[in-house]
């Protein structure tokens, strides 16, 4: 009680730059304050949870989610952390909706808005559409609450572009301070996040990008691996690259796994499409160019073939920092002989960590409550503070 | 906050006819004291929330929704409703159920009763089918609620049948007397129900039968202008023409939508399938006669282009009151060169009014809202003066 | 109100071996003391609700619902169990999530758990496997408590697998307790639970099995009548007789069902696939075998149409005590000329006993949120009594 009353003492005494009323769409563009306070709000939530008290700040409203594609964490995330806060889930789902009878997004978005404190979007299949599809949303929302339709402008939180999955690195990063003991202890430490082989294709750009726009701001010697064909967007890269510079870290882009693992004391193997086959997929998507689809994955994949090598397994494991750095993956991770015949983590290591993975994923519920928590009130930390003085008990 | 009590005042002292726990079916069948007793709680219901006072008035409770149609802003209304009196939303998904497996409606609509204080119905799919069927849910509700079956009798909300599209109706009602001020200052207002061109075919009739059949009761000059062949149910007909003449206004049908504008305060172009078409399509649907349909389709389609030139552009809206009447439309509209070559109403003009109609939607979450609480209370305005004296804020 | 203080008293005072922290998968697994106590929760919960008292235990938190199989009623029910209690619904849809990506049941479920209280579960397509799966996620939760990734271990609760169909029975259970006066009263009834014909083939055993499984242990004779070759799990047979050698009742497998309506005081008439069918037809679904699935149907079909003669109908209800006994169904029921043309039950039997019916599935949603508290709360009578006492309005 005593960390947590000291703890909502500094979220009452930070100053922020861009939380309350501003979106959530990049990790780089809110400040190493802002990103402090969603830290700190995170774990002041989850230590008000486990003393069982009551979260509910709103009384009603609707947090609204819109996937335009799969997911069963990040939903399950976004439905904990609206339901901590008092606010019911309303999904946008474009199947069931008149989306397709030819509104347009101005539209709808005011339509769903109306009674709406937050709105979380993924969008991460088209590279250049989904994090410009949530703008055009934002811009929507902002002309709608301008003009007097909207009583407020609900919040957008990405729950994963084509450019970053913000909810993702905090979480990557929570879990890395947990870890670590602070997120001092991270300067120096050496992360890899490096391409890894999978036996699909067309996964997104958004994980590796969203781990070296964030981890690069914290000291950390970042490498990205990747076999050469696999490059991330370049505006990423140096941005990336900028910040390790900031922050007195480094980051460093190399075609080798093993030169990452090397003396690592984090690695991240993770697969993803190359930047040029994303692009190129999106074009034919758009075509509807199937044939032409079929044509790319088997090239992609055949591709992929040539770096079946790029695995975690135990032998690469052994180059990281006294063989034993640390493990992460956003989950579910390609394990070779469990998931898929060869995948990106051997099933030895994979169990090694899977605990730790599990711990990682558990952040995000939290990490989401804070964004929204800290998007739609000025003072959060008066807010956490009046919650534990009232100590209502959240289960009877 | 001054006219919040006022306003609540009214409502206490108003004494109304068939809202509490009378199903909310067709606003023809609702007293005038009803029809201003669920717009001035709508407005209270508003006018709360943005001074940030909690409305929850249940702790716990169900309010099912059934779409037997495709839906975005009516489904969002009706769960912003339901979240606002601190109900959950649970929807009643044909697909998902098992009520293809041969269970009747009166077993289905008892089983999901149990613990249910509102049922919201979409059904305007089948001509002489989804008024029926709401009476058919209502008939099962009261069976079970006098066999001791339900602890309670959930009343109903006509979300759009084949006859009326009440939550509609009402909405624009309620943006007509913040336009003009009044209801009072809608008496004498000429208000043109059109059809208007689309490249779709077999749109409800609802809406158009909705306007007429609530708008004539304002003492306000009603035109229906279609095309010949177009007609809406003649009961509606004979029931708008009825209540312009008790009400000391005007009902007239007209086959020129120049003829309707003129002179127009307020003009609605909405395009609907004609009456005789509807009917031949509720009788091929129900035989599975898909080639039966498509010789329809085409014969419709053909039909309506005939009269490509019943569009709202600028041209047309010249012709209305000081070339400045309010545009309405229900949404989404068939935007010409926007959201289909050519359509109910050209781009100009619906952008001019765009935010208007925007306006004109915002009004159903509340409108839903209060057909809500005078079902479920028999004195509402008792319950909203409870509401505002407590404070309880819904943001903390 | 003296009456339900004198409940909560009995609940209070009752020790109670299997229901805090331990999984509702079987009947059977619970001690005498916990059937009853979770019979009186539910009935104390229900007494509350109407006197208008609110039950909202939790102030936030999740109830999962994973439905594997169709489901209407149950849905429903456990929604508003979930109501009741002050717990969200999120449903676990296979269809929407990434489970098919080759996520394992182990992380998935500690994936969905980080902030829920119950996980709900339907699974009763395939013998051998549904049960097992509960079992396996009550592992994988049980593991991720344990290892630190939930702050809590969720309940699971059998919303009908391959075996039991534990919410029926008590419901069923209940229903008798209010229709007979007591639990005492039932000793020496006979129970008729037997096989009836339907046009349909491979509906699950669980309801049967469910059925001797629980009403085996209140000295009732119980008769299981089925065609030779529709035999029941053998376990669940032998438990079946133990239980009523146990209770001072009898157990008895016939194969008339004249013989099973002789002289009973309640029947249950209700059609399942046979043992041997259901665990070929499992065989061919894990084989993806749609040919061998065809072939197999229309054989089981084909000796399903041999007893077509074992209908319940006015004739054998003669047979029953005096005529008169009581007919129980869990729904939808197959109706002869009603719901198809030859069924398990004719119109007339079936009219004579529908609200009896519909009562029966009435303490549904009482019972399973009697569940969900035992296994939350260690002490649910003081819970009980402190919402008695409180006496907050569930409706304004």
């Amino acid at each position: 009680m005593k960390n947590l009353k000291k703890l909502i003492n500094d979220i009452v005494l930070r100053n922020t730059d861009n939380l309350f009323n501003t979106d959530f769409l990049l990790t780089w563009e809110k400040s190493m304050a802002d990103v402090e306070q969603v830290l700190d709000i995170a774990e002041a939530l989850k230590s008000l949870r486990s003393h069982n008290i009551d979260t509910s700040v709103f009384k009603s409203g609707l947090a609204i989610s819109q996937f335009r594609d799969n997911s069963t964490r990040t939903r399950f995330s976004f439905t904990s952390a609206a339901n901590l806060l008092g606010l019911a889930l309303q999904d946008l789902d474009e199947g069931k909706s008149q989306i397709s009878h030819g509104e347009t997004v101005r539209e709808t978005v005011n339509m769903i808005s109306f009674l709406s404190d937050i709105i979380g979007i993924r969008d991460d299949m088209y590279l250049g559409a989904g994090n410009a599809y949530m703008r055009e949303v934002g811009d929507a929302l902002d002309d709608g609450f301008e003009q007097g339709v909207l009583p407020q402008r609900p919040g957008i939180i990405n729950l994963q572009c084509d450019i970053d999955h913000p909810t993702q690195a905090m979480a990557d990063l929570a879990h890395l301070k947990q870890y670590f003991g602070s997120l001092e202890n991270l300067k120096g430490k050496k992360l890899a996040m490096t391409w890894a082989y999978s036996p699909s294709y067309g996964k997104p750009l958004s994980v590796p990008q969203g781990i070296i726009g964030l981890l690069t701001r914290f000291g950390m010697e970042v490498e990205l691996a990747h076999p050469e064909g696999y490059g991330l967007i370049p505006e990423v890269i140096e941005t990336a690259a900028r910040q390790a510079k900031e922050t007195g870290g480094s980051f460093k882009v190399v075609n080798s796994m093993d030169e990452a693992f090397k003396n690592a004391d984090i690695v991240y193997p993770k697969s993803w499409a190359p930047y040029e086959v994303m692009g190129q997929r999106t074009e034919l998507l758009r075509n509807n160019d199937h044939a032409g689809l079929k044509v790319l994955e088997q090239k992609a994949l055949k591709n992929n073939a040539k770096f079946m090598d790029w695995e975690a397994d135990a032998n690469k494991m052994k180059l990281t920092k006294n063989g034993e750095a640390l493990y992460m993956h956003c989950l579910p991770a390609d394990i070779s002989g469990v998931s898929c015949e060869k995948g990106e983590v051997s099933a030895d290591v994979f169990e090694k960590y899977r605990i730790e993975t599990y711990k990682e994923a558990g952040y995000k519920p939290y990490l989401i409550a804070a964004m929204m928590l800290s998007n739609r009130y000025e003072d959060p930390g008066k807010v956490l503070s009046e919650l534990l003085k009232k100590g209502t008990k959240r289960k009877m």
